[in-house]
């Protein structure tokens, strides 16, 4: 077999690699996964895109915490994105903290980790990173590009950037810009990772990270990804292990134990730095924004179908920010299919059992 | 004029003060406003609650800050709550730090502050110190006792605890309980507090208080305050005293500096062990928990009229909680008057310019 296709890869490609900001990486390296086999016209490939804390194993086991992967309710064998079918790619972003090129990596130019002089990289700058991965996958072309909120934007961004690169694109619980609520969200994940003395400007070692700050950031990150719905019928007011509440600073509340068991939990497996860089991405993000503020121009170019999902409990990327894009679509003359789902668990729907989704995602592939 | 009434005042009741959680406080101070003349029978006493973060200056200017009350718009002359009209009674919370007694307070059979020796309180334990205040100002029942948010808590409480002290109750962007998603945000800003090491378990200094886990605890707080709809009409994704992003992490977008400015005004203002056990009193509030969860009959013994007020975009209290009690009242043959209002501002909409609510609570407190 090919020794670039598989699990547990990564490769570096040599050569500058220019950012939207202006600033040159010396080389780009990239961790990254594939499954199934690419096809002899290579037209069989589906590139997934991760969210802001999500990784390359998207239907693997995760390394660090041993859990399955991510969206193996969507991808692997009897699923709508079938490695039978399809040659699937599933990268690291830029920036991320699992082997691609970000704030962690060696500088080749200084021998020490970038930390805070890594530069400040957006989403194009992740969606030309998986371009230059195609490249050297032998990939020209994409039959797809798949992924759910911030990799719904980097699958947006594809269509705009790649417009010839892609035939399909499937945006899930994602928008097209960050809004004035979605970035305040992040500044308050950033402030109290900043705010952590551990974290010392980004120069912390590996094994003393700001993990205390990280752990608030992810605290106040999980509560946008739930509704208030969801968790009133997850935990409601019930208690944890007791009868009544202690009167103390315990985690009484269920609610209490489970958010702070995932802010710990998220602090073994992530890295800080590059949580401060993946939100800004995040935040810069605006397609309109080099179209003079119009959606629809910036989707002028497009040559691909689209398919988008939103959730109705979903108030992180609520269903409105959708129907702008599908009106976007719709005046540029995009073909496109969208689909409100019900759900009641937010924004994270799009990550739990969804038959729904995965029945408008495998429609909209084979169509 | 009576030593009692008037500005800046603060009182400290001897004798043991029993609070809900077994603790005993052996003594009672409470620092706060009166406006206006009791009259002759004592009926004209209207008590105002504040809430999280406010203070007994609803209609004086702020001794820290230099700001005007924080409640002017309500109460003042040619207001619905007029000190022509009514004795105005405004007391800092039990657990506060602006003069009442809280973990700020020196302990008196030590000497030294009680920080997080102090015990946990709850709403009720609030509401009792109010009523001991107003056993010592010769009020023995209040005409009505109006408050938002936190303070609806302790309006709503009054009606419970002490159905013959008072005739009527407004509570405005309110609830009879703090909802899981309610008690999750408190737990992200207690955190943030914990975690930052100048709390030092809570015995820091008074000059050097855990500023940098305060503020991202109000940063956090403060957006709950606002509504996604209020952030992009005061904000939407526009720059901060520049052209272009700075591809670094200053706050490039308005929305983010606006956070930061939040997050820093506040801890100059606010103690952060006080933050933790007002949060803790609401995150324990639940009306219906002393009768079984039954909100009817937590109001059984209620006997005065009741207005509620919530607002359209208010997601932190939504109208929804504001309707279980409508209905709990209805239940216990309560006499209540409900109005939902537009308003694009969320949760702090009680707090900006609202005529509709000054209408609805003038019109309520003349009926």
């Amino acid at each position: 077999m090919d020794a670039r296709f598989g699990l547990d890869k990564h490769v570096t490609l040599p050569g500058d690699f220019a950012l939207a900001g202006g600033a040159v990486l010396p080389e780009l390296t990239i961790a990254y996964e594939t499954y199934g086999r690419l096809n002899a016209n290579a037209s069989n490939a589906i590139l997934i895109c991760h969210a802001l804390t999500g990784d390359q194993y998207v239907a693997s086991t995760h390394p660090m915490t041993g859990k399955p992967g991510w969206w193996q309710r969507l991808v692997g064998a009897n699923k709508p994105v079938d490695p039978e079918d399809y040659f699937i790619i599933c990268a690291n972003v830029l920036g991320g903290c699992m082997g691609s090129s970000g704030p962690a990596s060696i500088d080749p130019r200084g021998g020490r980790p970038y930390a805070m002089a890594f530069p400040v990289i957006t989403i194009s700058d992740m969606v030309a990173a998986q371009a230059r991965l195609l490249d050297h996958l032998g990939v020209a072309r994409l039959a797809a590009v798949i992924g759910g909120s911030m990799g719904g934007m980097q699958a947006l961004s594809w269509a705009v950037q790649y417009p010839d690169r892609v035939g399909k694109v499937v945006a899930i619980a994602s928008a097209a810009r960050h809004s004035a609520q979605n970035i305040a969200f992040h500044e308050v994940g950033r402030q109290a990772i900043m705010a952590d003395p551990m974290w010392a400007g980004g120069d912390y070692a590996p094994d003393a990270p700001p993990a205390a700050g990280l752990a608030v950031a992810r605290m106040a990150a999980h509560i946008t990804y739930l509704s208030e719905e969801g968790l009133t019928e997850k935990f409601g007011r019930r208690l944890q292990d007791r009868a009544a509440v202690s009167f103390g600073f315990d985690a009484d509340f269920q609610v209490e134990s489970y958010l702070r068991h995932q802010g710990l939990s998220f602090v073994e497996r992530f890295d800080a730095n590059s949580y401060l860089y993946i939100t800004r991405a995040m935040d810069y993000f605006d397609l309109a924004n080099t179209h003079d503020g119009n959606l629809a121009r910036a989707f002028a170019a497009a040559r691909c179908r689209f398919c988008l999902v939103s959730f109705t409990s979903d108030w992180l990327y609520p269903t409105t920010e959708s129907r702008r894009i599908v009106r976007a679509l719709n005046a540029a003359g995009a073909p496109v299919s969208f689909v409100e789902l019900e759900s009641p668990f937010g924004h994270d729907a799009f990550l739990l059992d969804a038959p729904e989704m995965n029945r408008v995602i495998s429609g909209f592939l084979s169509a």
